[in-house]
Order: structure tokens, then C-alpha cells, then sequence
């Protein structure tokens, strides 16, 4: 046995490049060569990286058996497309081979008529398990969790689960612990499988039970999920009702989606970008993408109405124009830093009103140091340059002004953010800049008007 | 049973601030009382709140009887200041109760010396697979594996492993594969424990075997690791050497750490920050964000050099001053969008040489589509602002030019350090603002120069 190549090596640039190939010559049985024995990811990722008339003849190939997992693998976006090429009854078949999180997701992606035709293709157990999973809210613990899982009495022995264990053929392989449940179907805690491994079989269950396992409720949000998983290094985390019954448990797998998709999120969020940006179509993208630059462009104007103020002294020294996209940047550039550190932690439970006040008080004093150290910098480059130390002294003073109000501004403006229930990641930035740029212009051009006109 | 608090919940800013009340007061059984009943990631997350002199006197008064787990979940940062405080005895007490990659991790951090101290503190047998995990380079599969695991002969039936679990005292309960290695150690695939369990005594254990599981070299860097365990949905995953020898296992748990790291790390990175920067000294903070902020300042200076060509024009029409930021400033944003979308799509292995051109291509689809729709807000703006459609043709241009510019070096520029080898994450919005802010001012400027003079 060697070690299997991840799907980055899986699916090389070559491999899809001969995939397009073949397809676009209709050489269906090369392309089946080519994808098999690829995984349901590498699949997907085939399917992800191929161009456009070849994927819609790629699905229609596919489709005869077309791997449950790889749906579930895709991209949303590519998905959606993939979706449209299928009718009811191939979705209805691969929706019975997923986990019913998985086909409540993907099923929630179809339009309400379609969804309904889906659902009546499947057997009566799978449809009521889809519909009770989609009956919760999206991105909440009750839609992340999956119901095949095992649950004992809590008045059994370690033998009689085992024997119920072995009779029952549909367990998945995937069950890592029992959970024990009192008659009206409350938690009462779990047992590792390897614990009851290596218990003798007349030990009553409830003697090796782990009571103070963590659960989560079904209306837990799926950030607060992931927070769990990694503040407690689980495996999987079982999810009760408002009256502590046992409805389902989250798996780490399906936790780790979540995680990517924050972290995701978080980072696209920031550079103004939707989720689904990269396998959209271009007019869409644009059209996503034109309302952040839009709120850009007032922030922009906003600056440039700045810089109008003080067009007559623009006109007697000219090298104020040249020097002041500098002060902006400056500020810009350091405010992002402090910015990006208070998202991020703010984000990860790391930055509370506890210490707000601390990481205020520390980015100015960041913000200062670095002011003074580029003022110098900055201000002997311009006496250096111009010959004149008044406007040496002049950017020098707005860049310390600028880099202070940067880290005030980048550090007040998520906490902000996030008091007022607004996701920081969004909107951090645009407010940062118009206050970098308005600060960074109003200083220079102000202090240059003042001094040395 | 109810759910269980998140680190969140659990640590609230109105308890960090009592901790820290109490403990200005030297009110040691109040502090305990506090903490009393915190999970170890609460607890990190206390001393990472905590102000700096009162963290002092919390570590002394935690010394006695530290949870292992706390030192783990500590930000870097911060465990350096806390590890500081304890005396080699004290690392020693608590290396021995972490797994074998946590403790390498933590002793790694310490000075060479102390190192030495502790490990001669600790049994032979501990030392010895500490050693043996620091003897492989950090963030590799080496480091993150953990050694104790359930390795069985593949000639045992299912009783006989069964049996062997029974007898061995020192399992962990996180257990959920059972190893099967040939006689020279080399892995031949794992069992599920929950198949083990539904499985006759008697029935040999290599029947029940999946052979095809993936592993992955000690080798291995982390960050595929996680794309194995992304891919795969894996739990655990069984680590060998180059000849196929099982050496360890990789939890999910570990993995979900290197996911969030390696997140924060491209984060922090775009907005050109360190991964300690949150807990670090105002001093060390300022001096390693200088070095980025010096890197814009060359930027921004070439930008400056770029304006300074065109003084003349500037000093004619010192609208072109007023104007000619938000050329720049929209090809920013609008790169950034690029640079963002391709970094994170490079790093989920979404955007590779196989659509590398589409991709582009796209781009810049997207850089002429909403260089357009801007080009006739911006020009309409300006023949209303100044009354001269002629300079309202040469911005519109210019920001037509400039977007295309912005989203051609937006995608070209993370493909090109990735082909080179370098982490797009980086460096790429550097390039990107000295692309946008040169063509910007160079496109607006110039046509001014050349058509309103």
C-alpha cells in the first residue's frame, strides 16, 4: 500500500486538460479511462476546473452513475449548473445515498417545484428525514447534524449493546461513540467504542457512561458548533432538543466544512468578494463586484472633495499633489494591519470587551511608533528631495497624525462593528479608508496650507 | 445534562475583569473560585486576556497543579511569557500528560538549554518519543502524528484483537481504527472499531480489512495533510516512513488546528501582519509592521515619482490633483478583489494551470465590464463637477484602463509567485497597489497631459 495522492495531485493540470480534450472530440470512452478510479473530490474537482459546452457534455456523461459524494464535493456554484442538467429522478437517487445533511443542502439549492418532485421520488423514511432536517434553519446544528447514530437504554449492559450493535446491520462504519439515553430519550452521556471494547460484557453501560460530554441544541448557530469542536478537540458532538433528547450528532468531518467556509468567508468578505465568485460568470461577478467599488467610489469622491478644499494651495505648491497620495497610503496600509489582527480575533473569542481597551491603547502606541519612525523617514526624504524642511517637518507631522488615527480607526471600527451585530469582516475596510484618506489629506494639505503659505 | 458552555460563553469579559479584580487584590481564594470548574481552553483564554502584571501572579498561583491541556490551547505568544515563569520540573510534569506532538511542540519553543533540562526530567520512555517527533521537521506529518495507536499482526482473527484491546491497559479512549501491519511493520490497512464490533470472534481480521485507505509520509507538509482529511472526510489517518512502516496516526482534532492556522496565517498575511502580532509587545509589534509599511512606502513613492513627471500639467489643471486618487484608488479595490479570489482559490486548489488562462481571461472580462459601468458614473460626475467633458472622457478612459490593468495583475501576479514558488498570500497586494497606483496616475495624468494641454 502506498500512500494515496491527495486530489492536488490527484487531478493535475494535465489530466483535466486531456479530460477537455476528449471530451471536446467526443471520446467518451478516453474520458471515462481518464476518470477512473478518481475520487469522488477529484471528480469534482474535474468537473470544477473544466470550461463550460465541456462540463454540461461532461455531466451528461457522468450522469448514468454519477457518484452521490461528488455532488456533495462540488462547488455551489458548479453545482447549481450540474443540478440543472439532471431531472428529479437522478437527484431523487443520489440524495438516497447521502447523509441526510448533505441532501437537505443540496436539496435547499433547488427550486421549490422541483424540490417538491425530488422529494416524492425518494422512499417515505429518507423524504420525512430530509424534511425534518430542512424544517431547521439553515447553518444551524440541527441542519449540520446526521441522525444515523447509535442509541442504548441506559438500564443495559456493555453485552447487550454490543449484541445490539452486532444485529443491527444498517450502523454506519463511522460510529466512534454509543450514547446512552434515559426512557423519555434524554442524553444522559456516551461511551467511547474503544472503552466498551475493554469492558467486561455483564458491566452495566451507565458505569462507563462519560456524563459531562458536551451537546449542542439543534438551534446552535454552526459558528458556535465549530467553537466547540476546537475548544474541546471533538470527534463528533451530540445534538438535543430544547428538552435535552437526543436528535442527532455532528460529525468533525462535516465541522471542518464549516470551518474552511468561515475562514473562507472571512477572507473573501474582506477583499469584497462574494462566496461563489470564482465559478461565476463573468457579467455576475461584475455585477456582484460593482457594488463594492461603488461604496469605494463614494469613499473616493469623499476624499477627493478633501483635497478640493485646498486647490489654491495645490496651485502655489505643486509638490503637495505629489507627495499626498503618500500620507493616504500610509495610513491606509497600517490601518488594514490593525484591521485584519481585530477581525481575526474578534473572530476566534480572542478579543472581548475585556481587553478592548488594552488592544485600543496598544494599536496607538503601535500607530505612534510607527508614525514617528516614518515621519523621520519620510520627512528627510522630502528635505532631500525639495530642499525645503518645512514640508519635510509638515508630511512628517500628518503621517504621525495619520498612522495614529489609522490604528484608532482600525481598531475602533470592528469593535464597533460587532457591537452593533455587523459582521466586522465586511465593512471594516470602507470605513477604514474613507477615515485614512479624509485624515491623511485633511493633515497634510491642512498643516501644509497653515505653515507654509 | 445541559449543553455544555462554548469558550465563549464560558469566559465571559465580566469574568476576565473579576479575575483580574481579584487578583490586584491578592485575593487567592477568590481567584480559585473563579476559575474553578473552566475548561482548560477556558482557562488559556483567561491568561490571554489578563493584563500582563496580573498574568504574572495568575501563572504563580495555576503553577501548583496546571492543567497540561491549558499550556496546549495558550496562543504561542502568550505560552512563551507563561513558560518563562515555570522551572523545568513544572514543563516536565506537564509534557508527560500531553500527547507526544503537543509536548515536541511546546519543548521546541523553549531555549535549547532548557530543553535539554527538561527532557532529563523526564522517564526514558516519554523522552525518548519526544526526541523522536522533534527529529522531524516542524509542520510535517512527523510532528503532528501521535504515537500511540493499536497496531495488530494481520494473521489475528477478530477475538484475538478484541482480546488484545481487552488486555492493554494503557489505550487511549480515542480509538475509533485498529492497524493491520504485516510482519515488517508495513501498514496493510485499518479496520473501523464499530465493524470490529458487529464482526464474529472467530472471522479472520484481514476479511473485515480496508486495504485501501489512504496514509500519508512523515514527510508530508501539513497544510496536505489537511487537504487529505478535506478531501477524504478522514477521522484519523495512519502516518508510515518511506518503506511503508506504520510510525503513527494523525487525529482529526490536530488537523482542525493546522485548517485554522493555516487560515489565519493567509489572513494575516494579505493584511501583512505576524501570526503573534495580537499578543505581542507594542515595540515588537510596531517594528515587525514597519518592515511591511516600509515595503508601501516604496510603493507609494513610486507613485509619487510618477505624479511628480507630470507637475506641469498639475500646476495647468489642479483638478487633475483632485481627481486623479480616485483612478487610483478604484484600481486598488477593484485588484484586490482579483488577488483575494485567486488566493484563496490557489490555495484550495480550485485555480491551477489548467484554467489559469480562463481565469484570467475572465478577469479581465470582469476589469473592462465594471471599468465601463465606473468609466460613465466617474465621466457623468465630472462634466457635472467641472463642466468639461473633456475631462470626463480622459478619467472615464483612465478608469477603464486602470481596471483592466488592476484585474490582469490581480490574477497574474498570485499565479506568478505560486509558480515561483512563493506564498501568493504575501506579498501580492504590494504588486498589486504599485500596478494600480503607477498605471493609474500614469493613464489619467497622461491622457490629461495629452489631450486637455
Amino acid at each position: 500500500m502506498s500512500a494515496e495522492p491527495d486530489v492536488l495531485e490527484e487531478v493535475t493540470p494535465e489530466l483535466v486538460r486531456r479530460v477537455e480534450a476528449a471530451l471536446a472530440e467526443d471520446g467518451i470512452a478516453e474520458v471515462e479511462a481518464l476518470l477512473a478510479g478518481l475520487s469522488a473530490a477529484g471528480q469534482a474537482s474535474i468537473l470544477e476546473q473544466v470550461a463550460d459546452p465541456e462540463r454540461e457534455r461532461l455531466v451528461e456523461l457522468l450522469k448514468r452513475d454519477l457518484d452521490p459524494e461528488t455532488l456533495v464535493e462540488l462547488d455551489e456554484e458548479v453545482r447549481e449548473t450540474v443540478l440543472d442538467q439532471l431531472d428529479s429522478k437522478d437527484i431523487a437517487a443520489a440524495a438516497r445515498e447521502m447523509e441526510t445533511d448533505d441532501a437537505a443542502a443540496i436539496l435547499e439549492e433547488l427550486p421549490e417545484a422541483e424540490r417538491r418532485e425530488v422529494l416524492a421520488e425518494l422512499p417515505a423514511r429518507d423524504r420525512a428525514e430530509i424534511e425534518s432536517a430542512l424544517a431547521y434553519e439553515e447553518d444551524t446544528a440541527g441542519r449540520l447534524m446526521q441522525r444515523s447514530l447509535v442509541k442504548v437504554p441506559d438500564g443495559w449492559t456493555v453485552g447487550e449493546v454490543i449484541d445490539h450493535c452486532r444485529e443491527a446491520t444498517d450502523l454506519p462504519d463511522d460510529v466512534y461513540d454509543i450514547f446512552v439515553v434515559d426512557p423519555s430519550g434524554r442524553l444522559k452521556g456516551s461511551v467511547p467504542l474503544g472503552r466498551m471494547l475493554r469492558t467486561k460484557r455483564p458491566v452495566p453501560i451507565l458505569d462507563i457512561v462519560d456524563p459531562d460530554i458536551p451537546s449542542v441544541p439543534t438551534s446552535a448557530g454552526q459558528e458556535e458548533v465549530a467553537h466547540l469542536f476546537r475548544d474541546k478537540n471533538l470527534v463528533s458532538c451530540p445534538v438535543v432538543d430544547e428538552r435535552g433528547r437526543l436528535q442527532g450528532v455532528i460529525m468533525v468531518d462535516d465541522v471542518v466544512d464549516v470551518i474552511d467556509e468561515e475562514a473562507e468567508e472571512d477572507l473573501l468578505k474582506m477583499g469584497g468578494v462574494g462566496h461563489d465568485d470564482m465559478h461565476a460568470a463573468p457579467v455576475r461577478t461584475a455585477r456582484q463586484r460593482a457594488l463594492w467599488l461603488l461604496v469605494n467610489l463614494a469613499t473616493a469622491i469623499l476624499a477627493s472633495l478633501v483635497i478640493g478644499q485646498f486647490e489654491h494651495s495645490i496651485e502655489k505648491i505643486v509638490a503637495l499633489a505629489v507627495l499626498m497620495p503618500i500620507v493616504a497610503s500610509m495610513g491606509g496600509n497600517a490601518g488594514t494591519q490593525t484591521v485584519t489582527v481585530a477581525v481575526r480575533a474578534l473572530a476566534m473569542g480572542e478579543l472581548t470587551a475585556a481587553n478592548a481597551l488594552r488592544f485600543v491603547a496598544k494599536e496607538a502606541t503601535v500607530g505612534g511608533l510607527n508614525g514617528i519612525i516614518f515621519a523621520l523617514i519620510m520627512g528627510t526624504a522630502v528635505v532631500a528631495w525639495y530642499g525645503d524642511w518645512r514640508l519635510g517637518a509638515v508630511i512628517g507631522a500628518a503621517l504621525v497624525c495619520n498612522l495614529i488615527a489609522a490604528a484608532l480607526a482600525g481598531a475602533l471600527i470592528p469593535l464597533t462593528l460587532k457591537r452593533a451585530g455587523v459582521d466586522p469582516a465586511v465593512s471594516s475596510t470602507v470605513f477604514l479608508t474613507t477615515v485614512t484618506d479624509v485624515i491623511g489629506f485633511l493633515a497634510f494639505l491642512g498643516l501644509a496650507t497653515a505653515f507654509l503659505l
